[in-house]
């Protein structure tokens, strides 16, 4: 393909694509407030590093296309800090199906959703179930996170916070690696309140406080120890993980088309 | 109190209750069909079960109360198999949305979802997380095999099958135990396809085909390992890993409120 | 049939039930104030009472099936009184319209709601008109009060209060013989205000005041000459009427079809 | 007031009636199949005549105005048949919601919906409710045929048919009285089949099948007894009657005023 | 036909007239606050008159009928005035979509929107875009300043006012022609304030303040120069551009049918 | 400021500006096809680069800051022709709405909408007139064809197609301008149907048929006449005009202010 670009494409070449059995991808993002130091567009600047370069990588091996972010997620527990753009749950639920039924009637029979911001994990994954269930499709979707959590502990990312956390040393580092003039190292602090509630529970199981659904005053933890270098191995190691998994993925629904 | 069924009082037993910093409890089930040998009942057997048990546990160490369980979940997946009642993705969403609404109405400052089907964690996800954004109040959710994944896996559960799966050998335990009249061993098979890609992913990611979302035919294995007794230790391994959570949960809120 | 729960049933057991003419019936109650003394989840109580006894009765007769009890329904006018647990108006006509479309898709061609809570008698008659509109197949619905009305006459019911009332001498009595436990007797006052413009319209018009939908301080009457055998002796009236009327609706059906 | 019709007034003159305590009636029909020989605005032709008699007698008594008729309702079941159109349930609800709404808005203390087809019943009555619980006013709501009931009967209006039925002698001879020239009586048959289920249970029991919720091909019974006269008579009858409650009504809630 | 009201035909004689080609024009109007002067009713009685004047002309050159008129639409920016009853945007979107599915129930493979309200623009161009999206039929959609635009300015209808503006001289001169006793002369004021900014952006872009959106205490302009004269004229020149387009336009749909 | 883009900015820093009475602007685009030579993500490709440029230029004279483009719009009318992700019209409706909504909360109390797909016009303009009733704050919006109308026909730029019409003359050079590689010149045909409808009403009046909703096979003019230079010449006009209006807009909103 001319690109990996869904959109760089006509309809014919995006018909024609689809309907050989062609997967596309969607990259969910948000613009929303990441405590005093990052700009609001962090998990879209961040996602889109991603899955641009991970679906390049992918592209090598399965035949992969990429459609356009979608910048603005399910903020609704960052509106009261200000700087954020959200869609209301429902919202969101009906503008991620309605990109995936269009996908649909565009021909593609194998859609992958991969998400960078957590807000936005409820409904992508129910539209994700949803979409499979009404049509005769394969679909996939995960959180970069949990795809490279192997591979991010393997690197010890967490020595500088809790991994992804929000707004701090983990997604601090990797604005200083994709976007360093942006970050206001002046109004990082030294510390930061711990809440012992937060990762009371086992993993899967949330438990939240009005006002501090993402930590204390918006973020999880103090950024002090981010540095670009970090930041570069992160996004590095995450794009390796995600495009691992977008190959294995779209390899295991062409074996399984096979067996129907 | 006089009981640990919220609806067992009046109203004002329970606004007093809630306002004195009591939590509600709010289990989530299921009617669909669970392959051709258990009733369509299974999650509300099961969650009903091991609401009641977990939350009576719990209520010797804090104040705790049941509301009615929520015997119809969302399941569209499993409409095309017949023997399902489900709600869509969108009228669950309000369902579990309203009934938290009333909670808080009610002047419950601590709501805890507690969830027995697969298909109904988004939306109770995302409802916890709305609601705690936007009123002041603590929220909690977990499915119970969320829960209890440490201490099945020391029993080795998994020895008959995925755990939970579905209609598989784990649930088919549970029924045994709890209904044992109700299961259709003539029904029972010996052997299921196996489908790789399934478990393709890391924990978090999804894959589904069209069709084949919950196993084939329906289920996720042969549950001809399956025995009654098994499936009393299975249950009550997870009430107490389930009123274990409550119980650190509700307390680690209480604890929470005093910094506030 | 081993049970008259249709949950009791495998899916292929509920199939085979439901395509060859079976009927289902979908009991509908509320969680709901019930005044001073009486347990908010009186209609669920009555409800499930009377469901089970005139559908198990109805069953000797003709082919049906009794759904999971809906224990949750549209009692927006009671929420201020605290104690609630309520669907909005739109939700639950999302929620008993997507119950019936269930059944529809589980190959039923019969479906019967029985009500037990005025809230929610609007929308049941919606969906209930909106079903046999849009599907080859027949529905009934009603709420027990109108079809016990000639035989609770018969009784002289009315001597406790009006019927059904809210929370008055009609339910306290049903209470008293169901759940004796729970009725709080200390909290039954000799009195009640009268209110004239509640029934000042003939049957069917429909006349509210803001804060006085059920009567004053959320109840009807005093129910002060309630009595537990007074109670029996209503549940065993109205389980006559109800199962009467299910056994003629679903004759009158089987003979329409042979018609067409 | 110079006239009887809300609408003939300035927002000035609306608002000062209104806010004064007057009433605001809101007339509800539609524009639907009626049957081989009616126009398809037989409801509205009734309704409009019957409002507008009733409150200008009514406005003798009570401050009354009168909205704008709304001639389109809730018809689904009758838009197969053609010559019909239609607001789906939910759409109705809204539309009806937002009237009250914006009558509350526009001051008023009691409102009252008049209804003239059958299909707006249950929307009608849910909003009617919810008004009142939401905003501390009065509603109130009834279709004129319960008004009616007693002196129909009184004058033995089903002689010619059921009333109201639906494209029977009753409606047929009310359209004769006030647009004869639209009245096809080429096409009045002089039979028409018997179903025996739709008045097999009491009142308030509903009985539907598929394509005969309002009797055989859209109408309930041959118009063959109905005359010009008649439907004059009956027309007269049930003005009165509506004319009657709206006073009976509006005073009942002007003295329940008086107790707050 | 025997009227140009498609309801005051049955059923049959409107399926026979739609399924030959005819065309059905939706006239859409509103009731709403205009200024302290003017009816309510004021765009109602408008687009009343302008809609039967020119159907009936233009009938005698196309087959076409004429709707009932909606009297509501979305006015929510006229609520704080008093005297509107306003459907929201999304309710109003539901209306119309509803009544243009029903039309295609109904037969009707041309359907013409006619509005005479700005408010109601966005919403029933969007439905007409969408039902032709959907069907295989033509739609149309327009409101009458811009059809009778180069007829008024012919005429130099802005001598009175900004054309149409709202409620004033435009709209006073017409009410005075059609119902002179409706119109307050003694709440007419001789001078009214200017914003520089409702026309600052060329045709086609809007500029909204709070409080503002149409004129200054709800009115665009003094009508001082109206007379019931100018209204005749004006509105005699709308009809005029009215049928003519409608004639244009059905007669454009009837040829492009015979290139299909 | 740092940046032209909001999303740039920290929450505080976004905060400040809108407080300090800052304007945003939120610009609106598509992907969607543009018949066989260009690429589907033509409107936004021409939106972004126009939005850019003339934020940046109006920037140095008002108050201005720019949203992320928002690149899926409303295109259902162009799903069939394969290529195209659409959100339908109530979701869209939803989206902006919701995204008005976040800047409201952020602050702003000037929001411009500035759009580039004509599918999104109706929904655009709703939301804005909605949010400045719901809000005290101003709004603007535009499409850019709307503001550039009179500097485009003062270039000509009519002579290479209908301007903007829907891929052909104008787009295509706009295309070739911006992105020269995507553009599919063998694709390009040299004739192309006319369709007399479709400018047959005046400005404002639509006409649509079912499938050539934007000209014959998804397209409106053959671009045969299109070239890059040309393209620049129409994009830097556009971005000319559009600064200007927004100039005079911003500074128009300013003065109104100070009338307070």
């Amino acid at each position: 393909m001319k690109s990996i670009w869904m959109h760089d494409h006509t309809r014919e070449e995006v018909g024609e694509f689809a309907r050989s059995g062609g997967a596309v991808v969607v990259a969910l993002a948000a613009t929303e407030q990441h405590g005093p130091h990052l700009p609001v567009y962090t998990d879209s600047f961040i996602m889109g590093d991603v899955a641009e370069r991970s679906v390049r990588r992918a592209a090598d091996d399965v035949p992969v296309l990429l459609a356009p972010l979608l910048p603005i997620g399910c903020s609704e527990h960052h509106l009261s800090f200000g700087g954020t753009i959200s869609l209301s749950p429902m919202t969101y639920f009906q503008v991620v199906r309605d990109i995936g039924e269009s996908l649909v009637k565009a021909g593609f029979g194998k859609i992958v959703f991969l998400n960078g911001h957590g807000g936005n994990e409820p409904m992508m994954q129910q539209v994700a179930n949803d979409l499979a269930v009404r049509h005769p499709i394969w679909t996939a979707a995960a959180s970069y996170w949990s795809l490279a959590r192997e591979s991010l502990a393997a690197i010890r990312a967490s020595e500088v916070g809790p991994v992804p956390g929000h707004a701090g040393g983990f997604e601090t580092a990797a604005v200083m690696a994709l976007r360093p003039e942006l970050v206001r190292e002046d109004r990082i602090g030294d510390s930061h309140p711990e809440r012992d509630w937060i990762f009371a529970g086992p993993p899967g199981a949330f438990v939240g406080r009005h006002g501090e659904l993402t930590g204390c005053d918006g973020y999880t933890d103090a950024p002090k120890l981010a540095t670009a270098g970090k930041g570069r191995l992160y996004l590095e190691t995450i794009a390796d993980s995600v495009s691992g998994w977008l190959v294995r993925t779209i390899r295991a629904m062409e074996r399984g088309e096979e067996t129907l």
